[in-house]
């Protein structure tokens, strides 16, 4: 049975950013992003696939595994497939999500000894943003928290870039940095900033306790209000000419040194 | 004088690679890449700005320092920049240049006991070059060789991502890179493969001696002709559940770990 109208828009306009704040909804898309999603915690609202999957690898076993976490399950059209995801690269499969929910004081109350946060504030290019959620799941960070100006987390082109590890950590979004920062460090929290003109060098930090690193804008850096929070600033010492590192490159050269000599959780 | 149809075509030709391989030319786009243009030690063809430039901070400077370096300076109509650059973003001014030329004897008969030469095996995607541009630049890489598979280096996109960097150390395409890592291997240089099953870690190695790392595909890592050729494989500690790390996030913390300890040359 083909998809109604209302239902092909309503899919649809979760491209846009509106619909899903209204909805608190996201779409994910893909074999590898969709058995991600399924097998996370995040509620499965819904999940859509094509005749194309049942052939593909694994294709029948995700869509049993997704039947364990939706009752909503339904084949569409290639067509249709097309028109929702506005990509031909979902290859067959889009599942929709319920947002992740977490507070700051969830986050920040957990009293891990080692625990290491990342805020963003205002990083403004998807890519980066899903390379630094995937450098984040990779270095075990305890949760990451988005500024109030920094991209859309569920922007299809973020979501996709996480490979599935927007589902691995807690990711804050709409975060007051000023205020969160001030209650991380009111709860234990060290704050470094990444600067430029930083004075603590990342290969000679004993990183130590609770850690929150803070970093900017692909252009501006960190903004005033955040910066004057911090303890530490922190740089990355210079050996050639370029003027900058990328910031999801940034991102992880500091979790690096952060966890050097530290052994994975069991 | 508008420029003439036969020069715009040509100029606009340069967008497409057969154009520049032909040409052995291209094109950079911006008043920064531009600066970083005429301060290299790459021939400079052309220089081609609009009304709009001169009215920008540092535009009249721009244009002077260009004059010492080529006497082919041509004001264009902003309409004749945009069927040019292709973009909007081109900020009034593109320059056209001629490719650089080095060759593997050059860059690894340098002795120089210190040396590290970073080298791709089929990296795909233009921002992710960019990005390993900059980031070999800021941490004093000798050179970078690009293998034959690899996104091709004058594509526009690569161009703009490397901010410069692309002007500050010698960067070999279409590079055989089973042959020229042997080479380096007879050089005396040590070959470190990064790979995801990788059992030398960059948290305790000692890096000495002359250094080539080797970076992969996005996909499908390094190719079985080059992984053999390799002296140690690499690997980046794993502390949470990502299935990897962003090619460019690779390098920058690998090339941490080189220069951890060592300070910049004076």
């Amino acid at each position: 049975m083909p998809l109604t109208k209302a239902k092909l828009r309503e899919l649809r306009e979760l491209g846009r950013k509106k619909d899903r704040d209204e909805s608190g909804h996201f779409i994910v898309d893909g074999v590898r992003g969709v058995r991600e999603a399924i097998q996370s915690r995040f509620p499965v609202v819904e999940v859509l696939y094509t005749g194309e999957l049942l052939s593909a690898e694994g294709g029948d076993a995700l869509i049993r595994d997704a039947s364990h976490r939706t009752r909503s399950i339904l084949q569409i059209s290639a067509r249709e497939m097309e028109q929702v995801s506005g990509t031909v690269t979902a290859q067959g499969v889009i599942a929709v999500m319920q947002k992740g929910q977490w507070t700051s004081r969830e986050v920040l109350r957990r009293d891990q000894a080692g625990s290491v946060i990342v805020a963003l504030d205002a990083v403004a290019d998807p890519g980066n943003l899903g390379s630094i959620i995937r450098t984040c799941d990779w270095f075990g960070v305890d949760a990451l928290l988005l500024g109030t100006d920094s991209v859309e987390l569920y922007n299809p082109k973020v979501v996709r870039s996480t490979v599935g590890s927007i589902f691995h950590l807690p990711i804050l979004v709409d975060v007051d940095l000023p205020s969160v920062v001030a209650e991380a460090r009111d709860a234990g929290y060290v704050v470094y900033a990444t600067a430029a003109d930083g004075f603590v060098d990342t290969d000679t930090t004993q990183f130590a306790g609770k850690t929150l690193v803070v970093l900017g804008n692909e252009a501006w850096g960190i903004s005033g209000p955040v910066m004057q929070l911090a303890d530490r600033r922190l740089a990355i010492r210079r050996h050639g000419s370029a003027e900058s590192l990328n910031v999801g490159v940034a991102c992880g050269i500091v979790l690096a040194s952060i966890r050097r000599g530290s052994h994975p959780h069991a």
